[in-house]
C-alpha cells in the first residue's frame, strides 16, 4: 500500500467556487446553463445556503485539490407520518478522477448524513439522457421508481 | 353567476392537520403509510415546516373545508448560475373536490408563488404509476425531462 493522500469531504467555502462553478460547467448539459469567468451570482448563491441549516453544500477534496461536489437539502415534510427526506443535487466530480469510486464516496457521504438527519428517503432526479448516472445510482441502491418533471420558469 | 364560495390556499396550521392527514392517507399509495389516528408525528413536522421560511405548506379551503394541500420547498443553489429552484410535494385533492379544477389552481398558486421567491425552476417528482397524474402535470407546462429516484433509509 503507498501512502495515498486521503480523501475528504468537507463544507464548501467561498474560495472553493472556482473549483466548483469549473466543474458545473466541465459537463455536457452544464456547459450552457453555467459562467465561470462570472462567479458573483454564484458568491450569493454560495452565502444563501451557508446561512440555512437545511443546506449542506459540500466539495470532496483529494491532494489539496477539490475534485468533487454536491449538494444535499434536508426537507422535513408531513407525508409518510411526519418523514424528513433529503434530497441531492449538483453532483459532479472532476474530469481527473471519474471512474475512481469518488462519486459513490460522495453519494455514501450523502446517504450518511442524511441518517444522521434522520431521514427516511433520499431521493433525487436525473436528467433521462444520463444514462451512465441512472445505472450509478442504481448499484447504490436507489430505485428509478418516479418520473421527474421540471418547469422553466 | 351565483355567490359561490371563494377558495383560499393559506398557510396551514395544526387545526388544519386532522384534515391534511385525512388527504394523504385517502390515496393508492398513501393508504399504507399515514396514520391518520395519531397526529403526534405530523404536529411535530407541521412544527418544524412553521419555523422554516424556505418551506410553504399551505391548504386549500372551499366553503369553510380543507380541500386541499401542498407543500413548496425553496432551494437555493449554485447550479445553472446560483439559481433558486422550487420543490413541489405532497399535493392532495379531496376526494369530493377532484375534476373541481382545484389540483390545477393550487399548482398555479405554487408556480406563483415560487416567481415570487424569484425560482428560475419548479420541479416535482411523481410516482411512475401515477399516470393520471402524468397528464396533469404535462398540461400545465410541465416536462417529464428527469428520472426521479429514492432510497428508503
Amino acid at each position: 500500500m503507498t501512502d495515498a493522500p486521503e480523501l475528504a469531504i468537507r463544507p464548501a467555502t467561498e474560495a472553493d467556487l472556482p473549483a466548483i462553478v469549473a466543474m458545473l460547467a466541465d459537463d455536457p448539459l452544464g456547459a450552457t446553463r453555467e459562467s465561470p469567468d462570472d462567479l458573483t451570482p454564484y458568491r450569493a448563491a454560495l452565502e444563501r445556503l451557508t446561512d440555512d441549516p437545511n443546506q449542506h453544500l459540500v466539495v470532496a477534496v483529494h491532494a489539496d485539490r477539490v475534485v468533487g461536489t454536491l449538494q444535499l437539502t434536508i426537507v422535513p415534510g408531513l407525508s409518510r407520518k411526519g418523514s424528513t427526506r433529503s434530497i441531492i443535487e449538483g453532483v459532479r466530480v472532476h474530469a481527473d478522477e471519474r471512474g475512481s469510486g469518488l462519486g459513490t464516496r460522495m453519494v455514501e457521504w450523502a446517504i450518511d448524513k442524511s441518517r444522521a438527519e434522520n431521514c427516511d428517503l433520499v431521493q433525487l432526479t436525473s436528467d433521462a439522457s444520463r444514462t451512465d448516472a441512472h445505472r450509478f445510482y442504481e448499484r447504490l441502491g436507489f430505485a428509478a421508481s418516479h418520473v421527474g418533471f421540471k418547469l422553466q420558469l
